[in-house]
């Protein structure tokens, strides 16, 4: 009976039983953005009480399957040990771990009580020089002297003391460390991914817009239009502007204002309804302008610092040539009609679903990638990507990395409003965003609960969320009747518990509420209409959003979503939380009335161990939205918030540093 | 830029994302007896709102890789799979799980959605006949007439009713959900292991006993004298009598009294130090006797329902035969000698550890592998492992597994008290039980959290604890002062927290507790002397004891620990908890006074919900020690507890059933 396969070599006595963090016992890949570090841990144990030494090794996928970088694991007690690295490249990363036993520090473990106990050492002194003469066979040539030298000297003559001062030179340590033997060294069962992202994976506010409406005296806007409602966008202090679809569209089956079945002649159509005589996935729609207006918006918009997304949706009109092109991409009847979409009995003719179990998949798979590649070709490097739950999981997790691997600052953002774990698989997938429930998490307990699984569990090391407060498909029913202080509420909301986010305007900032009949969406919703928006309207919540915004951009702490906590107020409609950075330096605790009716008042209960405010120290709270500034002192703090003034604290904790003469805030 | 390997067919689109129970990743085993149930669950995803379907695939180790048993996956909603197996079958199982999309079922779904909202269904009548036609081409024949039938039916002039009752006959649904397509069928990433054991691996109590200690007047006990002791073991209700290791003991070095560092002539030495002129391993220590007294030994034992549990010590007295047969098993020091055991500064020269990193290995793992299959081939199938954690953590993998492979009903009980995550680790390994941190618990605090790290958390898939109140090793703190309440109270703990627990004795039940000064031991330790034990001491714990193991015998609820739940007291020096079956037929609550030294009175909030009562029931709650009896209404209960009359209630609770004209108990 010989060794299972999986044991090479019985005398790889390290056995690494845990790698942290990892996704499904290492199937997904973790997720981190440049600069961001990540703590890698593993549990290593070996028989008995031997040292053992560990590296991490790194290797990003476009080195070759055996270069790694190596670094040191540091003992954490408890057989834990531990690493920070940051990624400095784009892409992806494979990493594992490496242990095994250091005999020289073994040795070095018992030799040291042994002399401190008085005991007899001269066998260990030549059991040192062996190991060390072992050692200086495979070292290379620049510490051959000094090991040949300190096994001289173990071996020799001297006075034992002497000898003793040799075996435990510090140097040699190092050395021998250095040159452990790793032959029998025991390596983690797999490699772990991670894909390393732009920071804008990670925070980002997005502005969602139909460039259709921003034309004036109710003409069809165009991309020279909607390049003109840049400055706005970016006065507004949004990081990503975000068109609809804007590719040509249907007019079999074209649906009429408010998704009436039947379109008169100068209805517009919904901009998901992708495809027409004048081009599918890779075109402009004429009403828009040309490929060449895009160009010029993408320029426009980055000269702003603005990124363009781009609706991706993968989904065809009767009209689109691929249905003349490619016809084994869609699914025929028995009658020879191609099959639309449909959810019984509700019938959507001017929608085609490709068939991903279509015998021509792979040119199917292909010709989908390309879509990203053309817009990647022009500059996009952002995708808002349209109900993926409804395209297999696999195709996502192979289109991802394909377009990453030719672009690797590719973000996608996943529109997939449906069951928690599809979303959660799709994130796996590697989407670097993802819509959430967040629009329908009212409620203290909701937010609370709902964010705790976000950020607080595994879910944090591979799902980003994305909040948003409305979507032109959903207008929830908490904004209907709020009024400006929901709105403002559900702004900050959004903008503070999630590092990114993202509204759809100018509907939001103008505080569109009449609902439609029967739907949980706006009247004379844009998708199927145009809209001329007053942006310049008084009560505009313009302002609030730029500086929610600048408080944003300003604010390490809002980057990122790990730090978030909740603090327990008394009040259950007064909901509290704070963020901050890894190192505390930056601290702001936000304060959220949840009844847009009336005002409440609330004591908080501040966790300040998590603060890293000391209980006995005065700190200062500055509201960066209303400017007022308070001392503190201790965990319990007041609070009353008046809705029709201003529903929420946004405020930065600041601690004093006593110096010399004077008191001084900390920046 | 073709697919990524793990991707063979795109069109597969179920992932399935997790399966549960698992360890590590699948990485080892979890474990199971012979009639427990082994519910399993999968999360199971695919795009859209296709209906899947989905098989538990099982194996015996004993089969071919690729005889499956199959057991159909049922929703429960969530996108979790679950179904439940018995293994019948002793040694290891693999088990996986195959999703796929069901195409007949998905199409029924949208089907009845039309036909119940008046829609034209005649395409979707001809679509079900091509599913069916293809069906009918991979059915079995038994199959085929009545799917030819329905596609000729659906194809055919009969009234469109007639047709849609065809088509949507449960006979139909049924055999096309059995036919469905797994050509794209997708299988969970890797093959999971369960080890099935007897059930004793499970649940066992078990009475330690130095075979030596069983002689009269002085002289050094025989194993035919310790034959004679079997009754006294059985009428304690024991289910495993275990002996120190029986093998020749050796002469160098021999330890005298309390681990003096020499023994006089007459001293009978530690049967740690194992190996002698007479044999090793595999032999008889001759003062005990020989091979075939030990035969009838085991003899004896099995009659009396007891089985035999050998002390395996993996270590060797220099006299050891293998210490001159294979020196290749030992580490040489440069001058020759061999290396003995230490823990510097302290020096054990009366014992050689085997070196695991000799390049002789292969052999070494052999031949300590057939140790255990000796003693197996003399009908011992339990085995005590001294200090498992001082040898490779994947030789014990190896071992075990290659031992049950030869004698699946055999267990190993892990002697390892070392770190946690070693502990674990081994018990990974294969180790049937563990030693455990029991004996050092004494606090209601420490008791709860370690019970509920051990049953509460993935733990309770791979680790079985065994817990010891004593052992020749530990004579614990609290039993030096505590006096009989606090042998009676750690007995009543180690017995109904665990489901698997032993005692050494007779010291145990003859409350002997002087310690060794300066060491965590009984002086006039056994380890090192013998001892003469009077069993008929008017104050002996035995019937107790036996009164314990009868009650553990009569319950189910004290067979597994996986139901075990705390239930809150008023008084931190009352601890009280709960067993029950999984179908709450059998529950037992028990009330400890963790004080041996006062009475101790306290309200109990009982978890009626776990218990399986109603809030507004009575329930009687028997006394199984005292034979008391109390009726009880509601979560809360009065409990009294004097040390010195009995320091623990084990109450069975009984519901009454309300008949036709009175009241019975349930049983």
């Amino acid at each position: 009976m010989k060794l299972p396969p999986r044991l090479c070599d019985g005398r790889q006595r390290v056995v690494v039983l845990a790698l942290r963090p990892e996704v499904d016992g290492g199937r997904y890949p973790i997720k981190r953005v440049l600069g961001e570090p990540l703590d890698i841990e593993a549990d290593l144990l070996a028989d008995g009480h031997d040292v053992l030494g560990a590296v991490l090794l790194y290797r990003h996928e476009s080195g070759a399957d055996d270069q790694w970088t190596e670094v040191v694991l540091e003992p954490q007690g408890n057989d834990v040990w531990r690493t920070s690295i940051e990624l400095g490249t784009l892409g992806r990363y494979y990493y594992t771990v490496l242990g095994w036993v250091d005999n020289f520090a073994t040795w070095r473990q018992g030799f040291d009580r042994k002399v401190a106990a008085g005991n007899e050492v001269m066998l260990e002194l030549l059991e040192a020089a062996q190991q060390i003469e072992a050692a200086e066979r495979r070292a290379p040539s620049s510490d051959r002297g000094l090991l040949l030298e300190a096994a001289h000297v173990l071996r020799g003559s001297a006075p034992v003391a002497a000898r003793i001062r040799a075996a435990t030179a510090p140097v040699l340590a190092a050395t021998m460390t250095r040159l452990a033997d790793r032959s029998r060294a025991s390596r983690f069962r797999r490699e772990l991914e991670v894909i390393v992202e732009r920071p804008l994976a990670r925070c980002s506010a997005w502005y969602e817009m139909f460039p259709r409406s921003t034309g004036h005296g109710g003409r069809h806007g165009t991309l020279r239009d909607a390049e003109a409602r840049l400055d706005y966008v970016a006065e507004l202090g949004f990081d990503v502007v975000y068109l609809p679809p804007i590719h040509p569209i249907g007019h079999a089956f074209r649906k009429g204002p408010d998704n009436s079945p039947t379109a008169g002649p100068s209805d517009p159509g919904s901009p998901w309804a992708i495809g027409a005589a004048e081009g599918g996935h890779t075109s402009v729609h004429p009403e828009l302008g040309t490929l060449a207006d895009f160009d010029h918006f993408v320029a426009a918009a980055h000269e702003r610092r603005l990124e363009v997304a781009l609706d991706i949706a993968f989904q065809a009109s009767p009209d689109h040539p691929w249905v003349r092109e490619h016809p084994s991409w869609f699914r025929a009847r028995p009658d020879g009609s191609i099959q639309y979409a449909e959810n019984p009995p509700k019938k959507y003719q001017d929608v085609y679903p490709f068939d991903f179990e279509s015998d021509d998949w792979e040119a199917l798979w292909e010709g989908l990638r390309d879509v990203f590649l053309f817009w990647c070709g022009r500059g996009v490097r952002c995708f808002r990507v349209d109900n993926p739950h409804t395209k297999p999981i696999g195709f996502w997790e192979w289109c991802i990395r394909a377009v990453q691997q030719a672009h690797p600052d590719t973000l996608f953002l996943a529109e997939a409003f449906t069951r928690p774990k599809l979303t959660y698989a799709l994130a796996k997938s590697g989407f670097s965003q993802s819509y959430t429930y967040f629009t329908w998490r009212t409620t203290k307990p909701e937010l609370t609960k709902y964010l705790e699984e976000l950020v607080q569990t595994d879910v944090v090391e591979y799902f980003r969320p994305n909040f948003w407060p409305t979507t032109p498909d959903i207008f929830p029913e908490h904004l209907v009747h709020g009024g400006r202080a929901a709105f403002v509420s559900r702004l900050v909301l959004a903008a503070t518990l999630s590092s990114a986010y993202g509204i759809y305007g100018p509907a939001y900032e103008l505080m569109e509420r009449e609902p439609r009949t029967g739907a949980e969406e706006l009247a004379r919703n844009e998708k199927y209409q145009l809209r001329a928006w007053d942006l310049d309207r008084p009560d505009s919540l313009r302002h609030v959003i730029a500086r929610i915004n600048r408080i944003r951009r300003d604010h390490a702490a809002l980057h990122a979503n790990r730090f978030l906590r909740f603090h327990p107020t008394d009040n259950d409609l007064v909901l509290c939380y704070s963020k901050r950075t890894a190192d505390r330096r930056d601290v702001i605790l936000i304060v959220v009335n949840l009844d847009p009716h009336h005002t409440h008042a609330a004591w908080i209960d501040l966790d300040l161990d998590d603060l890293g405010i000391a209980a006995d120290e005065t700190f200062q709270a500055h509201d960066l939205v209303g400017g007022a500034h308070y001392l503190w002192r201790g965990g319990r703090a007041y609070v009353e918030l008046a809705p029709d003034v201003m529903p929420c604290h946004v405020l930065e904790l600041r601690r004093f540093a006593r110096t010399e003469n004077q008191f001084e805030y900390f920046l």
